[in-house]
């Protein structure tokens, strides 16, 4: 069979734009109505997309009065989401720096169980001081210290998940026996930041290991990807820059002994979709026009360090005030080099600029007709840039319909995505195999005795 | 009206019995099946009782290979089932001693707002030296140690869960504002515990705050229930004892300024009911004969810390053995005190002392026809012992099923118990006031920019 295309739908309040939320259209009322999530999941579910996907941060993270803020937990969100759908994947966000492995293993385990195998988790180690300060430190840990806490942290969360081995439990009415105590396993895991004895308080769950997802583009998060990650969602404007960090995480995930295969890479794409290009673009332009300047220019200076007072808002932003974007170390500054990119090639002006980062964060937005958007995917696609695609639609349910019922039917026709799900764990869904446990026959001596 | 009875069906694998994963009917190969759990919650809200509850540790605390272990874990069960449920209640157990109050106070935000209002939460310490194992700590924090840390705890997430004032959200497409910062609060929390800066990451939850539930009954936990608790889950074998724990705990309630009808007291009742008394004792006999004897020793040695190889299954319990019992110090030291008084008071054999324990670890197990389980009901509700009841079903769902169908019709014919949910939260069906944010125009100073 032809190779297959990855597609998840990233769920986010009234849509990536913005100021999407403004939109006379848009379900502003409803952002935190689980039958809103609900509605959108059933509609990426039709479309046989792979997932879903949210987003999070423990704290009101760069919220502004002039956007959508305060978004529901993702793991319970999820939870309540399985149990109105049947086959699409679940993804949620969650932060190595501020949860304990044991609480969030058991979170993500019951998730699976809960959706027979859907799901999946976005490991992040949360850049956030404010979201510190929420957690009794008085400063966040280093972007190095945070991403060996996490490295620790997936090894617990790994050992907890496999500690029950797939046939531990025996159910036998007449022995009287429930489970059988040599496949129950402590870990007994002492390390720098961790002291974990296990086993963790319930059965292996369907997938054995939820989806390992990530989406860090600094060079910790990419050495953390290559080793750990089998789901990779990143940003990039142009295929030249997707091909480049595609390239770079096969290779760092090979010389961790594993296969391409093992690690889909979906760049995120938001596409506004409509019959004609001029509409698409008209739609794209209203939007754009419903920004708040001063809100973006904030959100600019944050990210940049600088102040952008001494620019006008209709000329062109000198290239200099981002030049000392430098190294990639972090993923602010990932994000930062992606705008002096942007300015260095295409010359905006600052409200050019803004409308540009408006439509995602720095994610590939495009407005085109159904072809011309499938035409984008099929060619990084083919042309080694992406496995497929985080679709980050700028106003929900309606770009999400559009790329369902109009996108999706090009891709099938082109042999490039399913026309049904062939399996039903989001493993299924991403040709990811079923992890064996470390535990087994041949570790018998780490039986626990309960 | 009438003073209305509150009903809580509680979930616990295939039902309260020790033993009843081993009855032929029992449902043990669905346990960890999310649509068993919601089918049993459907035959709960039919019978239009007040909530489901589910208990919790986060380690396999007391699992043994000959009873069912490795439950899902408690929030994203009910999330779950918060999406096929209309209106009844969703009470999670979870630990101060092991969660961050940051995010426990999310999570059952945002279970509070998936269920439209139907959130509560079981706080309990956590008395167990395998559980602190699982949390990098050598040894269990002593019960004093606990509860000095869950009082900061839930003035933390009190705090927290009313950060937003009601209306902070404007959503106001026309001036681009979506919330109002004066009407989210930093909570700026300095305790020994913890340093929380706030405001919690998502609006306050439709009931302000999901209801405070508790379950301890040691002096610690009394004085803490007092203070803090709506609804309390208790365990008493007789009236007597029953009447004086629910005396104590509402002059306790009233010493910290709040009103009786402020808690709600519901014992725990393991209802065989049938429609003769012999079959309902026939059928407490069949399923008492499907325990296992050497199991049950086990526990009771623990839970005593004594031997009790020396005695023989069928001659009578010497009262000495827990005569050393004592004060009330904690909560296994009342559990203790319960069976030290069954053992003084009915001189049952080993064999017949292990049956009483196997119906609901030391709650109420009553055999008998619908009118008499009723009658019991009636008469402890009627006579300072309870304000409702925690229906602890020996076998589900069948004998969920004998309950609801034939128990209440008694009690809603009495005119003690409801026909039709009058409200939609759980507060509504606890009879409990919606509670104001602790921020608001008096603490204007306190507004937060974020």
């Amino acid at each position: 069979m032809t190779r297959q295309l990855s597609l998840n739908a990233f769920l986010h309040d009234t849509g990536h734009h913005e100021a999407s939320w403004r939109h006379p259209d848009s379900a502003i009322d409803r952002i935190h109505d689980i039958d809103f999530d609900t509605e959108n999941a059933r509609i990426a579910e039709e479309a046989k997309l792979d997932a879903i996907f949210f987003a999070d941060a423990p704290g009101l993270w760069g919220a502004t009065p002039f956007r959508p803020a305060g978004h529901l937990e993702p793991i319970t969100r999820l939870a309540a989401i399985a149990a109105r759908t049947e086959r699409i994947g679940l993804i949620a966000t969650a932060s190595t720096t501020f949860y304990d492995p044991y609480n969030l293993a058991r979170l993500f385990s019951s998730l699976d169980t809960i959706s027979k195998g859907r799901a999946g988790w976005n490991i992040v180690t949360t850049q956030s001081e404010a979201v510190a300060r929420n957690f009794s430190l008085s400063e966040l840990p280093s972007a190095s210290e945070r991403y060996v806490r996490a490295q620790e942290f997936i090894d617990v969360v790994t050992k907890l998940w496999d500690s029950w081995e797939d046939d531990a439990i025996l159910a036998d009415r007449e022995s009287g026996r429930f489970f059988d105590q040599e496949k129950v396993h402590a870990i007994h895991h002492v390390g720098n930041h961790f002291q974990i004895e296990g086993p963790l308080s319930q059965p292996r769950s369907p997938q054995g290991r939820p989806v390992y997802v990530q989406a860090g583009s600094s060079n910790d998060g990419r050495a953390f990807a290559g080793r750990n990650a089998e789901a990779i969602f990143t940003a990039h404007q142009t295929i030249e820059d997707a091909q480049a960090f595609y390239a770079d995480i096969k290779s760092r995930a090979v010389a961790f002994g594993r296969s391409p295969e093992d690690v889909k890479i979906l760049p995120g794409i938001s596409p506004f979709v409509a019959d004609t290009r001029a509409e698409a673009e008209e739609l794209q332009r209203y939007v754009n026009s419903l920004t708040v300047p001063a809100y973006g220019i904030a959100q600019l200076e944050g990210l940049a360090g600088v102040s952008l007072a001494h620019l006008e808002l209709d000329e062109p932003v000198p290239v200099e005030v981002f030049g000392q974007a430098g190294d990639v170390l972090d993923n602010s500054r990932s994000r930062l080099q992606v705008i002096a990119n942007i300015v260095e090639r295409d010359r905006p002006t600052l409200r050019g600029l803004l409308h540009r980062l408006a439509g995602a964060r720095g994610h590939n937005v495009v407005a085109g007709t159904p072809t011309e958007v499938a035409d984008i995917i099929t060619e990084w696609f083919q042309n080694g840039a992406a496995d497929g695609f985080n679709v980050m639609p700028p106003l929900y349910p309606q770009l999400l319909q559009e790329f369902t019922q109009k996108v999706v039917p090009i891709l099938q026709d082109r042999g490039l995505f399913r026309t049904e799900y062939t399996g039903s764990t989001l493993r299924d869904h991403f040709g990811l195999a079923r992890p064996e446990s470390l535990y087994g026959a041949d570790a018998n001596e780490e039986a626990h005795v309960v």
